[in-house]
C-alpha cells in the first residue's frame, strides 16, 4: 500500500479507503453534502479547480463513472482530457511509466485511473510527481473509493451520521467485489453498528478479508432487522465458475424480491451500484420502490467526486 | 407518437417535426436566422444555456451530425458530453432505462440521440423525468427533424418565405430516407405550393405515406418548374435490393447532370444532405456549382440546432 | 509543396518547416518561450483564441500528440474538438475534401491533421477556404514541424541561441523518421554549425536528402564532439526489412549507453521523441540520466503548439 498523503498528512492521493481518519471520511461526506443536488436542480458550479487539468485514463470501459468524474471536474471548472492510453498489464513496467510521465509533462495535475489490474493505480501514484495527484476509479477487485464514500453518503443522508446505531447488509458476490471492499472501508470507518456478508460460500470472500463482517449464506438469516441493504451485482463468468447454475436460481436463493426485502426493518433502503442485473440479483418493483435508492447514488457519485478532487488538489499554493 | 410538449404547450422534446404547428416552425427558424453565419465570419456565441449539461448518445456513426450538434451546445455556453452507451435493440428495455436513469441522475438536462431503430428516441423521451428534454440526431428512417429544419431555413434563406409559392422536388431514395420524411414535414407544415417525389418505383414510399406528395418516376417529368431541387443519398445496399444494377445506371436514370438541372427554374437551388455519391446521385459540377447551396446547409445545420437547443431547454426558471 | 502564406507573407499554414526563414522560426521560438512552463507550475493561459473552433483530425492514433494539441488550443481560449473522420488514401479525392468542406462549413478556424499518406495535408491546405488554417500534427515519413520546433526549442534552452557554434548527431532510423526531418529543418534554418546523421546504411536517407548532413554509420565515429544527441526510435518491421536481426543487435552496434554518451561533449543533452524502446535505441540509465531532456521535449510541445496557432490564427481582423 503506497502513502497516500503528503507532508504535512493532507491527503493527495486517493486509491483506497484503507487507513482514512472517521474526520477524514467525514470531511469529504461534508463537502460533498454541499454539492448534492436534487433531480431537476442546476447542479452547484464554481471555479475552484479553475487552471486545473485532469486525464481520464479509462482502460476498462465505463461510461457512467468516467462521465462522473468528468462532470464533477468540469463544474468545478477544471480541463477534463479523456486520455486513450494503455497501462495494461502486458505493457512494460517501464512503458506505463513513460506513459505517465509523458503526460505528466504535458502539466496534468490529476490522472483518474480505471484499470482490470491490480496494483497499477498504487504503482503510478508512487511514481508521479509531487504535485500530481492520482484518484483510483476503479481497481481490479481491489478498491473503488470513490463509490465507497458514495454509498456512505447515501446512507448519511437517508439515515443519519449514527453509523454505529446501524445494520448494513451488502447481499451478492462479495469475493469479487471492489465495490463491497470500498464500501466495508467507508461503513467501518464510520463506525457502523453491524455489518453483514451474505452471500453463496463461493462467493464469500476469504476469511481474512472483512474482519468485522458478520457471515450469513441466506438473505433470510442475513436481512432481519438491516437498516440499509445493498446489493452487488453477479456476473454470468462468476456463477458459472462458482457451480451456481444459472441466474434463475440465484434469483431464488439470493435475489431481492418485495418478501426477502420485508424481512429487513421497515424503513430499510435498497442500494446497489448498477448496472443491475433486473430479475437475477433484485427484482424490478423493488429496483423501482419506494425503498430504493439507486437513482441517488448516481447522482451522490458527482458531489463525492467534486469533494474529492476538491481535497486532493491545491492549485497554486501547494506548488513548486 | 408521443406528446413533445409541456403541460403549458410549449416545445419540451423534438423527436418528430410531425404536429409542429406553422407558426412554431417559423418561430425556430427565426430564432435561427440570428445564429447564421457566413463562411469566415465568427459564429455567434453567447452563455443563454450556461450551466445546461448536454449528453450526445450517438450509437450510429456520424461525425457531421454529432460535431453540429456538440457546437450548437457549446456556443450556447453548455456543456457537451459525448457517451459512448448502447440504447441498441439488443438491449432490453429495462436495460436500456437504467442507462437513461442513471445518464439523468448525472443532472444531464438534454439528451441528443441517434439510433437506427425506430421507437428508442420516443422511448426515452417518453421516460426522462420532466426537466430533460430529448432531442432526435436521426432515427432509422423515420425521422431527422433537425436536419428538415435546416433544409427549410435553407430554402427561406435564398426563396423567402413564400413557401406557398414554390414547387420543391425530392430525388431519389426516398423510401428508406428520415431526411424525406422530415424534409416533408417541414415544407408541408410552411404551406409549401407544390412539393413533387421522384424516385424509381422500388424506392418510392407507401401509397400512404407523403399524402400532398405528387409522385414522378423520372426527373425528366418532375423537375420542370421546380424552384428546389433535393438529392437524395443511394446506398449500395438499397440499389441491390431495389433490383438497379449499378450506381452507373442509376446515374444515367436520375443522377443530377446540368441538363437535368436545367430543367427545373434557371434560379432553382439544389440541396443534398450529404455525404454525397459524386456520381452517382449527383454530377461535381453540379454539387460544386453555382446553384448548390450544398455547405450553407451544413452552416445552417448549427444555427437551427442552437435555436432548437435554446427553445427546448429552460435553464432555471422551469425546474421542479 | 504549398504555399504556407497569406498574400502579406504571413504564416497561414504549417505543413512543413521547409521554406521558413530564420527570423521566422525564431519568432516561433520566442513566442513559445512565454508559453513554457516548469514542472508543477500552472501552465499560463489566456484568451487570446476565444471564439476560435478547432478540429483534431488525427487519422494515425496519437494519444501524446493529439492531447498536446488539444490541451494547446484549450489553454488559449479556444473550443478543440476531435473528429473521427476518415480522410484515408482510400476514400476518393472528391469525397475527402467534401468531409474538408463539411467541416469547414460548421465554421472550424484550424484542422490539425495527422496522417499516415504523403501529400494529404497540403491538399487539404490547398483546398481549404481563405480563413481556415491546415497544421500537419505528422505526415508519413515527410514531416512533423511542431515537433522540429520542439525540439529546436528544447536545444536553445540548454544550449542558447547561437546554434552555429553547435554540432548535433541525429541517431537511428533517419531514413523513415518525419522527426529526423523536420528537426533537419529547423536546425539548418537556426544555422547550426555542424550536424551528423549516424545510422545503418539501410536506415540512411537517400543522398539527395539531408544535403548538409554529415554521414556516419556509427555512434563510435559520430558522437565525438557532439552538443546534442538525438535518439530516434526504430520500429521493428524496420528492423526486420533493413535485415537488423533483433533489438539486442541493435542495441550492441547504435543504442545509447553511457559508455557511447561519454564519446559526446560532457555537457551533451540527450533526446528522444518518444515513446521510446528501452534497452534497444536507449539505455534506461541514459533515458533517465541528468542528461536526458526528453521530459523537457513534451513540455515545450505544448508551449511550441500555442505559439503556432496563436501565429497562424487571426481571430476577428483577418477574416472576411
Amino acid at each position: 500500500m503506497i502513502n497516500q498523503r503528503r507532508a504535512d498528512g493532507s491527503l493527495r492521493h486517493l486509491t483506497t479507503l484503507d487507513g482514512l481518519r472517521r474526520a477524514e471520511i467525514e470531511q469529504l461526506l461534508e463537502r460533498a453534502s454541499a454539492y448534492v443536488c436534487a433531480p431537476g436542480q442546476m447542479p452547484p458550479r464554481n471555479q475552484n479547480l479553475a487552471g486545473v487539468t485532469i486525464g481520464n485514463l479509462f482502460t476498462e470501459p465505463s461510461t457512467r463513472t468516467r462521465v462522473s468524474f468528468e462532470l464533477a471536474g468540469r463544474r468545478l471548472g477544471a480541463d477534463v482530457v479523456n486520455l486513450e492510453v494503455q497501462l495494461s498489464s502486458r505493457a512494460k513496467g517501464e512503458t506505463m511509466l513513460d506513459t505517465v510521465h509523458t503526460l505528466e509533462s504535458l502539466h496534468f495535475d490529476v490522472f483518474i485511473i480505471r484499470d482490470s489490474q491490480s496494483g497499477v493505480v498504487a504503482h503510478v501514484a508512487a511514481n508521479v510527481m509531487p504535485h500530481v495527484s492520482v484518484l483510483s476509479a476503479g481497481e481490479a477487485h481491489v478498491s473503488h473509493p470513490t463509490q465507497g464514500l458514495l454509498d456512505a453518503l447515501t446512507v448519511r443522508q437517508c439515515k443519519g451520521d449514527r453509523f454505529d446505531q446501524l445494520t448494513i447488509a451488502i447481499v451478492g458476490d462479495i469475493r469479487h467485489s471492489r465495490v463491497a471492499r470500498s464500501a466495508y472501508e467507508a461503513f467501518t470507518g464510520l463506525g457502523v453498528g453491524e455489518l453483514r456478508l451474505i452471500a453463496p460460500p463461493a462467493l464469500m470472500p476469504a476469511a481474512e478479508e472483512f474482519p468485522q463482517g458478520q457471515r450469513f449464506t441466506s438473505p433470510e438469516t442475513g436481512l432481519p432487522g438491516a437498516d440499509v441493504v445493498m446489493m452487488l451485482r453477479i456476473q454470468k463468468e462468476r456463477m458459472e465458475a462458482a457451480a451456481i447454475p444459472d441466474g434463475e436460481e440465484y434469483f431464488q436463493r439470493f435475489g431481492l424480491t418485495p418478501q426477502r426485502l420485508a424481512l429487513a426493518k421497515p424503513d430499510a433502503i435498497v442500494m446497489h451500484p448498477q448496472p443491475m442485473n433486473r430479475g437475477i440479483e433484485i427484482e424490478s418493483s423493488v429496483a423501482d420502490g419506494p425503498q430504493s435508492v439507486i437513482r441517488s447514488q448516481v447522482s451522490n457519485g458527482v458531489a463525492v467526486r467534486m469533494a474529492v478532487l476538491e481535497t486532493v488538489v491545491r492549485p497554486g499554493g501547494s506548488r513548486t
